[in-house]
């Protein structure tokens, strides 16, 4: 409860940090306290005082003492390369991968609370939250659907309803998650050769891409790093053989459509964003590698047009920034909420 | 190239020994050198004189050091047990897992051949094929159908050609696995859960038998130990609510056995086990633990009827006798052969 000029002062030279957590990659950046309530007068673009990137933060994959010594890295190299230490740090909001319990929750709050002065606000996320918030600029409304290595759609109503859908990965069926193409399409390379499935175009085309001579090889392949994205790197060539008329290849994508729109549709039919006439607005916000792709065979644009079918008040939204910056927004926004609620504003 | 009464002493005094690595455990047997050289003059039941029994054996799985560490300890185990020592072996055949290239025999060749004096015969096979010894007492001709935690089609046909189908792990679809029909009833729990899916029986008997109070917790579950085993391990729960009526679980099963007759489908086309009409009369060789549950809904029973709908002379085999010992007879029937060709019988 400082004085107003305290609060002057730490708006001026404080900093928000946001990370993202993800199972590829983990990134922080640093931004000032934007002196604005809403996220309709923000600017544009986010000034950001420092970035910092380091490898995989998902404590499912890399256990928790290398997820915690990757998140502790990326938040000094961001406020180093801003010129900040830890005492201007107003707020920082964690997206992390893997966390989905409030347990999970806990546990990264743990880790992350010593590092930090008593007084800043540490918010933990899933990174599907933090994701969201940077298609809607901090506010946390609407369905975010990710997909890349993973897949996972997580959605919140305007008065703090949550519900999620997918996101347990692969052995409990994601699969319109890259790892899922890709695991598909090495099945269906698998099955073309040893004679349970038709020819196809995935054969040459993935054997080449990984350096190989025969399916037999795959084996090996997939048994000497059982990393996922590794697995879900493939998913370029799956895209270019459907490009190139390769009708296995096209199933696999066309299902994984069907199954990123059903984990949308789930999300929305249990929080009712859409209204009870499934016609309302609400902001569906599509991030990862499998939905950017941008080529002919469009995997997000496919699975727009799925969710539009079935709530054509849906407004798709690509994020202009990167989900770290909407890590930051969150914790902008919830303490500038705050502030208002303590009647500083 | 001994004389005629050295290789009597050896006949009399000498063992064989037959090793069955799979995923889940390791099993060793010594037999006598059985004095017969026609499978059908076999005693019944065979003779075993030691038997011992280990973990897993496969180097993909637990690492090539405790791969060879449990071989190593199956095969003395069982020799002492048999009151011998290394020096009466005369031949040995290791069916192991995860052996699916010529290149993987010879590194369990170079394991095991500094244990054993130089004379000694030493096979090394993949499992499957000491599993189809098993029913067919030696004789390498037909196809096995393993469905176990992994799955796994294999075939030979009289003159020595052979072809595999399946096998490769659940990241390349062995959907008719244990794994893969479990992996599915945990998705399948998972949509129920989040909405994607329908209610079904499986999400009340799966958190009931692994002791979790609700589907969230599955995530945790799996990630806490990726042994595929512990997966499988809940085929049975599977098969129960299969039979109390659940529509999901009977489709789960169905799938999977229209999968493992796909694969027994392709090995018997591509070696012409059947004939050119496909109405020859073959053996297939059929076990592991999802073909061999023996309830109601048996699976055993409607891979073989899919099976026979295609091929009407296949004579479907449930072994008497366990994969290790399957291992010794391939080893017996293979020096036998090797002693005929020699001119001592």
């Amino acid at each position: 409860m400082g004085s107003e000029s305290e609060e002057g002062r730490s708006a001026e030279e404080g900093v928000i940090l946001g990370v993202d957590g993800g199972t590829t990659s983990t990134v922080c950046v640093c931004l000032p306290l934007l002196p604005f309530s809403d996220h309709r007068q923000l600017p544009d673009p986010i000034p950001v005082l420092g970035r910092a990137a380091a490898g995989c933060s998902n404590h499912n994959s890399v256990g928790e003492t290398a997820a915690r010594e990757t998140l502790e890295q990326v938040i000094n190299e961001a406020l180093s390369r801003a010129g900040k230490n830890l005492s201007a740090v107003l707020a920082i909001c964690l997206g992390v991968s893997g966390v989905n319990h409030p347990s999970d929750q806990e546990r990264v709050l743990n880790w992350i609370r010593n590092i930090f002065p008593r007084n800043v606000k540490i918010y933990v996320q899933n990174d599907a939250v933090v994701a969201l918030a940077s298609g809607t600029m901090g506010r946390l409304h609407g369905c975010v659907l990710i997909a890349g290595t993973g897949c996972i759609a997580y959605g919140f109503t305007e008065d703090g309803k949550e519900a999620r859908s997918a996101g347990a990965g692969p052995v409990l069926g994601d699969w319109g998650s890259g790892y899922g193409i890709a695991s598909r399409a090495l099945t269906a390379v698998m099955k073309a050769h040893d004679g349970r499935g038709p020819a196809t175009m995935l054969t040459n085309c993935i054997l080449q891409s990984l350096g190989l001579s025969s399916p037999d090889e795959i084996i090996g392949w997939t048994y000497a790093d059982s990393s996922w994205a590794r697995i879900a790197a493939l998913v370029p060539v799956v895209v270019s053989c459907a490009e190139a008329g390769d009708q296995i290849a096209d199933e696999i994508l066309s299902n994984a459509v069907r199954e990123l729109a059903l984990s949308v549709k789930a999300v929305v039919q249990r929080l009712h964003l859409a209204g009870e006439d499934e016609k309302g607005t609400f902001p569906i916000v599509m991030v990862g590698g499998v939905l950017e792709a941008n080529k002919r065979w469009d995997i997000g644009n496919e699975v727009t047009n799925l969710i539009l079918k079935a709530f054509p008040g849906a407004c798709p939204i690509r994020p202009k920034v990167e989900p770290a910056i909407g890590a930051a927004l969150f914790a902008w926004s919830t303490i500038m909420q705050e502030m208002e609620g303590n009647g500083h504003r």
